[in-house]
């Protein structure tokens, strides 16, 4: 089974002109899922400690991989949702920007943490949760992510990173 | 270890008088994390075919457990996020509603399907679930919670369906 055929794509979405890399039907087909959790895994470093996962389809992602290689798993997360004392990293849209946050506590010094994400674009949130992670003096081992879109440029933005992508554009 | 012990308690949050059951603190203890999951994959039947994990944190745990049983991942998501033809159910809140979707083709007629979020509360958000499930014949095997506010009435509201949850206050 190749994962790229489980993919669905949707043209003009969100706007004209656009391919949407539509995941859920690769995570519905229990097969594909777990290929693609077991490919991911085999990116990752054994004595890495935590896993992050970026909101929203990071979480999926990253709660497999943390389970599979039981490591404890930290969710980055939009503004506003988290309770505890926390950091906010911001980063820039097409139009605007966003923020990312995460718990001030979810990293001690010295741990080795890997940033999960379904897609690499233009790289602005993952740079965001290196910025988080180097800020809790953390050490990022790598970044992971199930699909890549090549042309917008993500591994420039995280130069000098470890980025694997499973599946390219 | 006592699950219990490692989820934090913050109190006044999100406002006045109301203690929020903070589960980061678990989910970044490794064996923690492993041991909640497990225990929630141990109310599952064997012969479920989909994990629906609802947004946001139901995502850690669902997409933990899918990957764990070998079974499909169907993301029930805030209104706006799917790309695909969507269902949708409206639910109320303490003040105002709120709505959830599912892909039309996330369930086959006659799967067997286990719901799986962080929190029973007031079961609204869970009783629309089955309800998306219902209205794509699918069948609610059961639901599974990490925690559980029984003060809150969710199984009443989830009355005629099997109900679990790891930790309940």
């Amino acid at each position: 089974m190749e994962l790229k055929d489980t993919i669905r794509a949707i043209e003009n979405y969100p706007k004209e002109g656009i391919i949407f890399r539509d995941i859920t039907t690769l995570l519905k087909d229990k097969d594909a899922f777990k290929k693609a959790v077991d490919e991911m895994a085999a990116k990752i470093d054994k004595d890495v400690d935590k896993i992050i996962g970026v909101e929203a389809r990071g979480f999926i992602f990253g709660a497999a991989l943390a389970y599979k290689l039981n490591k404890g798993f930290v969710p980055a997360r939009k503004p506003g949702k988290l309770p505890y004392d926390k950091l906010i990293e911001s980063y820039k849209l097409e139009y605007g920007e966003d923020s990312i946050e995460i718990h001030k506590d979810a990293i001690e010094a010295g741990e080795k943490i890997v940033i999960v994400d379904d897609l690499l674009a233009t790289g602005g949130t993952a740079k965001a949760c290196v910025n988080l992670v180097n800020r809790l003096k953390g050490e990022v081992s790598s970044l992971v992510f199930l699909t890549e879109l090549e042309k917008l440029g993500g591994r420039k933005t995280l130069k000098g990173q470890r980025v694997y992508s499973i599946i390219t554009y």
